[in-house]
């Protein structure tokens, strides 16, 4: 490689390095199987070693209970977001939504093919900038679930607190804060997330599902989306997306060796603080999340003078600063921060926006 | 890597080692970008020129006609046997199928959720050891679409001819021989495939659909099966597994190098002749299929006496010759070879049965 750069894109992001030296190293020969990962049967003893490994490794990353299944499947979040009403609605008719930005919108729309949806909550008024505190949400009791996006991955609000929702399940996108910080996974019914931001490459979908909500799927429910069926198949009642599983794997391993979830999260921590600290000492850029909702994913934010966007972004570019252009629903900068970014990459564009900003200021 | 290995197994298969090569070379650094491709936006202009790049090649080795859209989805074929009533049953309320095996039978259960279904034809009856003729199918003018399955990967039963179905939607899983020979595309409403055979890693799943039957979806289709809204988004409505579709498109690339579909077919004419040749010159294995209906693809055979079984496989396995345990509901062996398989691993894998033979027979 010619120069570091940094991709601060939401996705497909950065991986740590040593995951992709260990892809590279194994790439042609897999721990001396004579062949590619790629080219293994998934029902062979080899890949289901690959796949019983990387389960565990979750399970003890994120402390996941027993009576807690975990699958890998396909589809992504956007999948996910169809197989929850599928999967949860269990006889009832409707289900409680949080709607705090574009990924609310689209688990609100795919569950409205399926189910009545309640808004127990709803940031859209603010134009989704921060999170709506647990005294206004209006739950119904006879709910399926409740859905929330607990870091929304183009608003740049993080839930920093996970809510309370009695007896009726929680149901999570954690898509883009997965892994990045320490939960307590039996508050949760469901978390699903796809895999493209904190666990590997596209094409895997981490669903966490607490055991006595599987089994009662709708009808018309596709196969592949059935919590009960894959789990009874470890994931396997369809062909598994075996690279991406593997390529997940190696991320918890590494994740393990720096120390696990909670080491993870003060970096990530000290990362968020050193763009958010610069961002609020200077006039020339501005963010606009509430203070106590901001994501330590992803960060937006903008120039106060726009017509100096591109010359941002092109000038970023060539410092290797790939990718900090916002959402086009939210228009501006977006620098995401996942896991796999290093604490340089933060750096570097914080010496970036400061050296812009005494240029243009 | 110590020796040649040859995977016979029905999938996740060999890829060609040029595709792997190709991969490990380009996996820390993807043409120079700097990354590696698991790392890009999809929607960065690096990874849209490499899906449109992969687009355009199984076009020219297919021969798709222009009002054919071509999708690159997650779910396998299994997602997709649902997501064809969803998507075909267009006001109908029922589809034709024909039943060859497990395969169908699959895609008959899926289906079944969505629609009523008319078994057009069935080999059950003969233990799924043929093709049903054209003759033999009772078709209903009013079926939304006719499902088929052009090769059976367990049962090792191929159709030779592909089915007259007039205006009737023709519609195929063709997981296990896609690009293996010469086919119309014209002659089909949609053809789907998982690419764990013959196209690349497990994880992303071709949809060829010709443009009318587009965007008339169920109301409670999940987002990323309905074929117009991927359609309409470049199959990116929601993040596509971006390095199987990668790993797809170097298949595609090196096929073109093979000399494209029809140099591959003589290829794959000539493996399965040497295998079935030998076959039907032992009075020690015997197979099962029907001899004009016999798939290129996926060899099933039994020995005559099947106490050798386990001592067969092992044998096998010390040579090298890899997951040959026929499917459990056929039991016996099974060796699929797919485009990546080298004549040489066929060869090897006869030379070793005429030994086993000669010791045992």
């Amino acid at each position: 490689m010619n120069k570091a750069i940094y991709n601060f894109g939401p996705g497909p992001a950065m991986l740590y390095p040593e995951v992709l030296r260990a892809v590279r190293e194994e790439l042609l020969d897999f721990r001396g199987y004579g062949a590619s990962v790629m080219e293994m049967s998934h029902r062979g003893a080899e890949f289901m070693e690959v796949a019983k490994t990387a389960e565990a490794d979750l399970r003890e990353l994120m402390r996941i209970p027993a009576d807690y299944k975990v699958l890998f499947l396909q589809g992504g979040a956007t999948g996910q977001c169809a197989a929850a009403p599928m999967n949860l609605l269990r006889g009832k008719t409707s289900a409680d939504y949080v709607n705090t930005g574009y990924w609310s919108q689209r688990a609100i729309a795919e569950a409205s093919k399926y189910c009545e949806v309640n808004i127990a909550a709803s940031s859209e008024h603010k134009n989704f900038s921060y999170a709506p505190a647990q005294s206004e949400w209006r739950l119904k009791k006879d709910a399926a679930y409740v859905h929330y996006v607990p870091n929304e991955t183009i608003g740049g609000v993080e839930f920093q607190w996970v809510p309370d929702t009695g007896s009726v399940p929680l149901v999570a996108d954690m898509s883009s804060n997965i892994l990045s910080r320490e939960i307590d996974v039996s508050r949760f019914g469901v978390i699903y997330a796809g895999a493209q931001k904190n666990i590997g490459p596209a094409g895997v979908t981490v669903v966490i599902v607490r055991e006595d909500l599987t089994g009662d799927a709708l009808k018309r429910t596709p196969a592949i989306f059935d919590y009960a069926l894959q789990a009874k198949n470890d994931s396997m009642f369809n062909t598994p997306p075996t690279f991406a599983v593997y390529c997940a794997g190696l991320t918890f391993k590494c994740l393990k060796k720096l120390g696990g979830v909670k080491e993870v999260e003060k970096h990530n921590i000290a990362k968020a603080k050193l763009l958010y600290d610069f961002l609020d000492s200077s006039a020339f850029y501005r963010t606009p999340v509430e203070k106590r909702d901001r994501s330590r994913m992803n960060v937006p934010f903008f120039l106060r003078d726009e017509r100096l966007n591109d010359e941002f972004l092109e000038h970023a570019n060539e410092r290797g600063l790939l990718h900090l252009k916002g959402h086009r629903v939210l228009g501006g900068m977006r620098a995401s921060i996942y896991n796999a970014m290093p604490g340089e990459g933060v750096a570097a564009l914080v010496d970036f926006m400061r050296e812009f900003e005494t240029r243009h200021g």
